[in-house]
């Protein structure tokens, strides 16, 4: 059987924009004499839609779309698409997330998907009822056990629910298994995935057709690489990573098929810094096109995490489209202008200049009978930050940019920065990303030449918002920082194993205590390109008032 | 049987100040000749707990807890406390939500919660895994069917889950129901709580002992209200609301005692505000306790949404420790000083003034050059109310003040406000109040004699940012918008509907179209106390690029 798979993009709730889409893979698709075409998990309205799930109207305009997309399968075309159903028992959530199977012009059959992921940024059990039961789909010579992203993988050690709806499909000798999914990225996903994966070719002696997502829904990234494995767990078909795709394979050829050279399967930094740069691209790319935005603002400082956030938003949008604004203060040094010169030089980016010092000077004066007597200290810090963060805001709402924020995961771990200062933005670029992947990902945008102009690089990390600042007067060394932040965030080690792993005790506590002190600002960030497996925002619930002495 | 009702308001994950509490409640019901002490859900840690539960050392830090306040169990007396356990199987998730029974001095049965609210607010499959069996708990005299919160609510038309825990257990023939509760207060929860009660009181006809936790954690603020329910769902005792409390009861008793003069059992507008009145008090009082501040700040701008604030906040802190600043610029109007001044007089409280006029112009200067020929527009207005946000935040920072967001829900909705302006602070107050709702508050806080000046309540509300600017310049009239805006987000009808409901079609597209629009901003706001049953922030999650169109 001829099958085509369709990576795209969906924009959330966009049913006109999605559905066209889907329409014209349906045609080409057609063309090309495929028997199946198979569309990724919640297709018709993207994900995660979130609340909009809540409205009756939501659904119904899903159900539409469906219906629509129905009338261009035949009885030699059948399409496989995502969408929300109603749960018609009274017993349960209201909704299933299912997948439909379309042919003959009409909704043939419709399977619900039966584990639903409720952890880090998932949500599936807010709004969705698990699938009751299971049931193999019969098309041309196939028996298709289709299953929904999640579905699959309850194959760790650590179990996470009751069953495995593999483990009963198979009991219906089916022929083929295919797996719709919205699987948002993180930088070692790829091969957890293609492992995944192969436990269940592996396991159930089937070969596989994955369908994924690809595209930027504002913190989560999509990354696609839909693939199609043997039933040996091998891959024959592996469609691109963060772009759109199609591919026409034969399911009777899957398992005879010679596995694809693949550049994805052995692990290095420098894998995982190339993937993070492509997926930032993605995310700010996708950020604005979706919210019908089209130019960039920011400040540039003439630090690494400004100079690496201009640098992408350049590539990404345009440098006709980027403006990179230096704010300096009597505490900037020379090399803060000299430095940013360069690097727009290197990219032919746009770049402004305001002098911060006049704004400065009135706000101190007219605190001045507020502030008698009192010495100076972070205030007049943060007052800086928050008048070039009223200079950026300004340009953006007169001249029409969205302010792009260039803090670091490490930084806003420890509220190392200013609330309504450099905190601000509509988008957190670099946000998931410390300190030290900052750095290697400057020297990759360095690959072909200079980008990042090496002073940058080299010189010791400042907020120069006082004489002489060094980030290293405030926080511990990048690289310890870093690696207790990781322990503790990504990996939940308590501070007693942390010590345990080596670290000086005094110094993971105030670590610690930096982290969980800071929930109240970090509650008001705007939302961050998520590019780990644990990025701040929605994938990280922590109480506000909570004591925290873990 | 005596059973001692201890109703109390917790902290999260601060096990010190929370068992220590408990512990003094054990002492107190065993002098009272108690038999058994009965805390509420998840007491030891506070609710919700949120990520902290996947912490292994937090859930230690749970389990030692519960383990010292066993050894305070005698023979003669039984203690049960809420706490998370682990799950022993693969399967699952690895936590249950459970009820420790403790007896001496052990632990002696553990049940857990078999209906995990995973809606609104509420995130709890996100960490643990529902009961699958039920269990009777024998003590003294009586056969006791111990649930958890969730447990004893699935009895409405459209079930949310697929059976009910008490359904198994009354058949184990149990003589009294006890139920340990989380629920957090709306200002229409106390009447839905009794009638849920009472639906099973009747249904099993059984006696119900209930204990609620009190106080507020962030945005959600726990009432209390815990209470004893005859089998024919007459409430024969009920404890304080808004603050802790403390009860001795004799269970063979319940059946035959009177029920008790409810004033809450009406539903009415006035007791709707008074009741918000208290969350609100006991919101800002928590959120300053738990989080170790004691001073407030705010802007006063001589409107009716910081007057509100204002006068709330000296009656939770105390009118020594709030500070309300008027920060007047060209286009305040003179009563918008005076009318501050007679609210602070009216109430004692501290008022100062700085003129931004300096700074505004100052910014106006250094913006010039970028420009030029630019007609004036909403940037000159958010220049303005972000130049009083960087002077409060300046006060705060120096002085030791936390900043009181004065937005409320109605401006919240439509993103009638400037992001790192008037929508700054470390909690927002009166975030979950129609503008409506702010009038009938400051019309019940001036009940027993004038706190709010009647000036401020009946002049047209404005923002004060440009000559002569009125609210219903921008915006439709009040009672209007709220009511679309609560169809809308608390109701969740669609556009249609709404139309439907005789609202003009071009106003409603409108409105809705500011909601949906201004997601992102909302996405940056201060967390809200919740008084109803959709609020922004935590129980309302929405796509920030998503494109709306419902």
């Amino acid at each position: 059987m001829k099958i085509a798979i369709i990576q795209q993009n969906y924009h959330i709730g966009n049913f006109a924009f999605n559905i066209q889409k889907m329409e014209k893979a349906i045609v080409r698709a057609q063309a090309d004499g495929a028997e199946l075409v198979v569309f990724a998990e919640l297709s018709v309205c993207g994900y995660p839609p979130l609340d909009f799930l809540e409205y009756a109207s939501f659904i119904e305009k899903c159900t539409n779309a469906v219906n629509q997309l129905a009338q261009l399968s035949t009885s030699e075309l059948a399409v496989i698409v995502g969408a929300p159903s109603a749960n018609p028992k009274i017993e349960g959530k209201n909704l299933f997330n299912s997948a439909f199977f379309l042919s003959h012009g009409q909704v043939k059959q419709v399977v619900h998907k039966s584990l639903l992921p409720n952890y880090d940024v998932f949500d599936e059990y807010r709004y969705f009822e698990p699938a009751s039961e299971t049931h193999i789909i019969k098309w041309k010579n196939e028996r298709i056990a289709l299953t929904i992203c999640e579905d699959l993988w309850d194959v760790e050690e650590d179990l996470l629910y009751q069953f495995r709806p593999m483990d009963t499909l198979a009991l219906a000798n089916p022929s083929l298994m295919i797996n719709i999914a919205a699987s948002p990225f993180n930088f070692k996903h790829a091969e957890k995935r293609k492992e995944i994966l192969k436990k269940n070719a592996t396991q159930y002696q089937l070969p596989i057709l994955y369908v994924n997502q690809v595209g930027a829904q504002t913190e989560l990234i999509f990354d696609g690489g839909s693939l199609v494995m043997n039933k040996n767990g091998e891959v024959v078909t592996e469609l691109n990573y963060f772009s759109e795709d199609y591919r026409l394979i034969n399911s009777e050829h899957i398992n005879t098929a010679k596995s694809v050279k693949n550049d994805w399967i052995h692990q290095s930094s420098d894998l995982y810094v190339s993937r993070i740069h492509q997926a930032l691209i993605l995310g700010i790319q996708d950020y604005f096109a979706k919210m019908g935005f089209s130019k960039a603002i920011l400040g540039l400082s003439g630090g690494i995490d400004s100079a690496i956030v201009y640098a992408l938003a350049v590539e990404a949008l345009g440098a006709e489209n980027v403006l990179g604004a230096m704010l300096p203060s009597a505490f900037s040094s020379n090399h803060s202008i000299s430095d940013s010169e360069a690097l727009a030089s290197n990219i032919n980016g746009r770049i402004t200049q305001i002098d911060i010092e006049p704004v400065f000077q009135t706000f101190l004066k007219s605190l001045q009978p507020q502030f008698e007597g009192k010495p100076n200290d972070v205030t007049e810090e943060n007052i800086q930050s928050r008048s070039r963060a009223v200079l950026l805001m300004a340009m953006a709402n007169k001249l029409g940019y969205i302010l792009l924020n260039t803090s670091n995961k490490s930084e806003a771990a420890v509220g190392y920065g200013t609330l309504y200062g450099d905190m601000c933005g509509g988008l957190s670029v670099i946000g998931d990303l410390y300190k030290i992947q900052v750095y290697q990902l400057a020297q990759y945008l360095n690959r072909n030449g200079e980008v990042i102009p090496e002073n940058i690089i080299t010189k010791a990390p400042s907020a120069e918002l006082r004489p002489n600042q060094k980030d290293s007067d405030s926080l511990p060394e990048y690289d310890l920082l870093d690696r207790v932040l990781e322990m503790y965030i990504e990996e939940k080690s308590s501070r007693n194993q942390i010590i345990a792993a080596g670290f000086d005790a005094q110094v993971v506590d105030r670590i610690l205590r930096l982290v969980n002190q800071n929930e109240w600002k970090r509650f008001q960030t705007p939302p961050i390109l998520r590019v780990s497996t644990k990025a701040f925002g929605l994938g990280r619930r922590m109480p506000i008032v909570g004591r925290y002495d873990i």
